[in-house]
């Protein structure tokens, strides 16, 4: 085999072990933990739904690939819960050693490829970064709100910190930020969110 | 919220099920088995990263978004196992009926539009239905040649029944079926594969 498809299928292995890396939410009907594979998944095909109500048109291609690829980097890095304040601080060191160490099993060109588009997520500048980050938002709201709350109940979230994180879908989208406005509001009403 | 993003939504919360869809083959290091959810997530991604080796030139978001809900349906119809000669006589009817129940949920104009990339990938004639079929056949072989081909053993296949499948990869990808053929012919020197 040539040293090039050798290098895509040792990545495309390696991608496996994303399966195992297990996040804070909840499947709906108050299932197990979800993991990063299965998030990617649900965000690139809600992405593909919604991508109506991005406020700038997107390449819908790109934005789906970059939901797919978002939290690779965890394979190495772990998950970190988006409401762990000591997490966060470590966060990006921790994440830019994994990016280096898990792109450098592709060839070099795709490598650049990947790592570029995984920037331009986390740097949340382009349409299509601010649309990823939006599903990146919703998807887990969607499974909490059906599980009444429940992750945010667990540790004890406050409304302020889900308004920190969840405002900024208003970059990818005003109208699906209205959804979760809608959706916070409710859950501050059920109790469900400390105020 | 509108009727048209609600019935969004609300599918976009169905098809979590599909996380809870488990099939035969199990994740690299001997791991537990896969779901749906994630396998489709990594033929998504794998599709991008080997679309070189495609026979004809493919639209890759539209591999990948066949990648991606080709086993949606699996969420009503439940997993047929590749070698299940018996279920394989009934899939076809459990996943029309699947089909209709769960893309109805939708609005009219994303019914129609999923509903036919779903058939286009089932009827095996585009160029992007026989790349998206060459993942679904290279993905599993893939994780079970890591694991030494430990889901043939368990199901006692014979390289007859593997071959008989996975030959079709060639109508996607004649560079990926030689790699799965030098794959098969290793499995059955090792004796996990039966003559």
């Amino acid at each position: 085999m040539d040293e090039r498809l050798k290098k895509q299928l040792a990545f495309s292995l390696e991608i496996d072990k994303e399966k195992n890396i297990f996040r804070q939410t909840h499947l709906s009907g108050h299932g197990r933990n979800e993991n990063d594979a299965e998030h990617a998944w649900h965000m690139a095909i809600m992405a593909y739904l919604l991508r109506e109500y991005a406020n700038e048109e997107v390449d819908i291609a790109r934005v789906m690939l970059m939901c797919l690829i978002h939290d690779i980097v965890e394979i190495e890095a772990g998950d970190t819960y988006a409401y762990d304040t000591e997490g966060k601080k470590s966060q990006k060191a921790r994440e830019d050693a994994a990016k280096e160490k898990l792109y450098s099993l592709l060839p070099e060109d795709q490598k650049q490829e990947l790592t570029a588009l995984f920037d331009e997520f986390e740097e949340y500048q382009t349409a299509e970064a601010k649309f990823a980050h939006a599903m990146d938002n919703l998807q887990p709201l969607l499974l909490n709100h059906s599980n009444n709350g429940g992750d945010w109940k667990e540790h004890q979230v406050s409304a302020r910190q889900v308004y920190g994180r969840q405002t900024k879908t208003k970059l990818g989208s005003e109208k699906l930020f209205e959804v979760t406005d809608k959706i916070i509001q409710e859950h501050i009403r059920r109790g469900n969110l400390q105020e």
